[in-house]
């Protein structure tokens, strides 16, 4: 999770996830590991970039918003997020984007 | 720089900035926030996320393409700019990406 994902060239998606964490980890650490294992299996997936101190950003990158559609739909990845909501994020915003430009 | 940022309405704009820093700070704390201070100050800023470890996340927001263009081309910035290439920075990516969808 800690390197700059080697995304294709644009368009492609991004997906910024920002979040203010609540104290202790509640399983948090194990689940989201899980989270970034699942999510490169999923068609379209680009890569991920992630940094989490008691913020976390966490940005992914896909090809397609259908793609991206299907991973919030993902039955796993809904019990985590409901663990999100309820147990680990104190505050969070999510955005969606589409990466028109980008340069290295 | 530890906030989630209170961006408006959709659409509007995100430079996300990752990067691999260099051991040492190297003056880069002071200039880093500087210019974060700098940016605030531009017409369009819409606010800025950011977390640093080794590797490092920032994701400003602003509402239209071309104050992005105006602030990478401030002349205090671009100075900024050659430092972190020539010293901050291992390695970056810099993607522009237009948010089409938030929630929180």
């Amino acid at each position: 999770m800690s390197e700059i994902a080697n995304t294709t060239t644009t368009p492609y998606y991004a997906v910024i996830f920002t979040s203010h964490r609540t104290e202790g980890d509640k399983g948090y650490s194990e689940i989201a590991a899980r989270m970034v294992e699942l999510a490169s299996q999923q068609p379209a997936f680009l890569g991920v970039e992630s940094v989490c101190e008691s913020v976390g950003i966490t940005v992914s990158y896909w090809a397609d918003l259908e793609s991206i559609k299907a991973w919030k739909d993902n039955a796993e990845h809904i019990i985590a997020q409901e663990r999100g909501k309820e147990e680990w994020y104190s505050e969070y915003k999510t955005r969606i984007a589409k990466v028109e430009r980008d340069y290295s």
